[in-house]
């Protein structure tokens, strides 16, 4: 076999659109995460990705490398152990749901989750809005919890794929990620050293994900369904629509108050839809379910109490406040709340997913910057979604802010978000698309 | 006027293919400039350039902010002062020539030239084959020796542009030298704080070349003038086909050993025609020759004997051995020479610039990373051109190497950048386009 390319070679032929062998590629990844060449490289490759697309070999031979950088978990021996997955997203509240309702199916959930990317939330700040809850956990103590407890959520540290977390702050950074093949490479990366046999996967597309377009995610899903299935996982997949906001909140501890609404047994509906599809398809991939019925029972657990009852002890377990589920009062607030008004009478054609994301980044949901620190009280409740009538003066969001300033720009900023016409508007479906992948 | 865009906005709307201002962009490389970003999202805006192209104003505005980045002469009151750009071509002696042809027109010829970039060889590495030859002038004895001695070229060091030379590095690293917006940014920034109010210009295009096509080195080629224009520059441009090498030298020494045979009437046609060329448009541009003369007295120049002579106190004035312009044993040479030989009886339908540029630079003629030193002595002389017919067993080129392995292996590479068919093949002609702008 020939000696890979150099790492500026790569590069070079990349961009005039010659051939590099998979090889090449994955030696130009261990190389950045050797610290052989420079972020400026990989920046580059992320830039050509997202505006000429990547081979579906280099998104595996990126994968196999990000894999090879940390430490690498395998559970399979512990029981049915499972993980849930969710590419970035605005307003999703659903993992925070379904982690706890797989486990009370039966599944051993040992989760590793990020932080947010870009616009979109990220699992572990939703969870560190819950007052004492510890999303690092040691990989011992997550290995532990998860046998002992049944669930087990951390931020994976430096230990597992530390390359994933290292090309996320870069890609967010250097505005560079948005692209199916860097998307399926990082997300497989993770499954894969996070250890669980049984994946079940969200993918969104739209403005407010990462992908633009149902086909960008299809192709991520199942590049990741390619990748992970050589190291022995079963993996489900959806694609969902998330042009707008997936839920009715938007903001840490606003998202972990609508997934308690939900774990109560009420709530948002496509919230609850999207949490039953993971919880109920990641029973079936771990065998803890027939296929078919994984879905319907987990909108049983979520009638009867057990979903919650397992919500409770899994925060309890990370040293979290489990008031957080049944009392709202229990979850930190922001002092000042303002309406976002509809400017005039008409039918919303469109959310803007994005511009609601950036709006709740901007008063301290999210990052402008990797160091900055999150405010878990700010966002936004988004009221109405593209199909709804709406009267003039009728609130379209509530704005969560800490002061008067910021929450009266954030309520201009808002505004745009929201596309209201004459004419009539469809509702639009959640749900795109699905498949799985076996070992 | 609206805040820029942070340097991280520039590279999402980029990416998307949403518009961004002049303004946005000139402080995205004003912020990479000082430091207060980082090279990551500077390589990544290039990869941008390089593969969905760059808008002419913010290419325009690109020349400022790197203009802006360190010192810039004015060198209009000094007389007609001139100043001779290229951009990288393989095998490109016609600026050696130029410059002193030039001067002996009656120009004051004020040049700062660059190190090689990529495949293609630079001004200053020639230079620097010469023994003795000074090419890191002071800015104040670049200045002395223009106004005394009629012609100084120079490295510009730290002090004109510094961006120039600091992007050129960065794209050089992560292989995103070609873009005609990233070309005429950096020539143009060069140009303009060079301070030399007359300048010839010539671009390559084609495999040897930075850039690809005709279009794409005229399009390089406008944007410079219309950046420099409102500098107070004339510039009148010329582009030629660089798909194969200019003359038949490829190397430091043997640039040098070419450019003399020119200096002395005979040597290579496309050479001569080149430096006559820019020498000729350079006196028009600066004033000293009436317009349509120009060329006519460069080549009477060449014949009897002031470009020679104006050659010599040039290179004494810098502490260069003059005798390299008549005494080929005067620079160093290479211990080995190899035959090429042609495979088999044809016609050459082309020389794969790039190719034999490349050989160059491993052999040592060129750079494959920043901190190497050059070989002077390293290179190829190049026997054949497109349109020519070859017999089994011809010398094609003949290797300049330290020692067997290198040269065995230089031959070996060699060969596939020749190639030669059955039928017979048209001669390529040199200059493809020519141009200019008034100030």
């Amino acid at each position: 076999m020939a000696a890979p390319l150099a790492p500026v070679e790569v590069l070079e032929r990349s961009r005039r659109g010659e051939p590099v062998d998979a090889a090449s590629v994955e030696a130009f990844v261990r190389s950045w995460l050797g610290g052989d060449s420079s972020d400026a490289l990989m920046s580059a490759w992320c830039m050509a990705a997202c505006l000429r697309g990547m081979e579906p070999e280099h998104a595996e031979a990126m994968a196999r490398a990000l894999v090879g950088g940390g430490e690498r978990l395998e559970l399979g021996a512990l029981g049915p152990v499972g993980e849930i997955g969710a590419t970035g997203a605005v307003g999703d509240a659903a993992p925070l749901v379904a982690a706890p309702l797989a486990a009370a199916l039966g599944v051993m959930v040992a989760t590793t989750a990020e932080r947010g990317l870009g616009h979109t939330g990220g699992m572990i700040d939703k969870l560190e809005a819950i007052p004492g809850f510890d999303a690092d956990l040691s990989l011992a103590a997550f290995v532990r919890q998860a046998r002992d407890t049944g669930i087990a959520v951390t931020a994976p540290g430096d230990r597992l794929a530390p390359g994933v977390r290292r090309l996320a702050a870069l890609r967010d950074a250097t505005g560079t990620i948005s692209a199916p093949g860097l998307v399926a490479a990082s997300m497989a990366a993770g499954l894969v050293a996070g250890g669980a046999p049984a994946i079940a996967l969200q993918v969104g597309c739209g403005s407010g994900a990462l992908l633009a377009t149902r086909d960008e995610a299809e192709e991520a899903a199942r590049r990741v369904a390619a990748v992970v299935a050589p190291w022995g996982r079963t993996l489900r997949w959806t694609v969902v629509d998330a042009d707008g906001p997936l839920g009715r909140a938007v903001g840490n501890a606003l998202e972990v108050a609508e997934a308690a609404e939900v774990l109560r047994g009420a709530g948002h509906a496509g919230v609850r839809e999207l949490a039953t599809r993971l919880a109920g398809d990641l029973a079936e991939a771990a065998g803890v379910a027939p296929v078919g019925e994984g879905r319907a029972r987990a909108r049983a657990a979520l009638g009867d109490g057990t979903a919650l009852a397992t919500a409770e002890r899994w925060v309890t377990a990370q040293g979290g406040d489990p008031a957080v589920w049944t009392d709202p009062g229990a979850l930190p607030a922001a002092p000042l709340r303002i309406d976002v008004e509809a400017p005039r009478d008409g039918h919303v054609h469109r959310v803007d997913g994005r511009a609601v994301g950036e709006v709740a980044r901007w008063l301290g949901a999210g990052r402008l910057h990797p160091m900055q620190s999150i405010d878990p009280v700010a966002g936004l409740e988004v009221l109405v979604a593209a199909g709804d009538t709406v009267d003039e003066g009728q609130p379209l969001a509530v704005v969560h802010a800490r002061d008067d300033g910021a929450g009266a720009r954030a309520r201009d900023m808002a505004e745009a978000a929201f596309h209201i016409g004459e004419t009539a508007a469809d509702a639009r479906p959640l749900v795109l698309g699905e498949g799985g992948g076996d070992a």
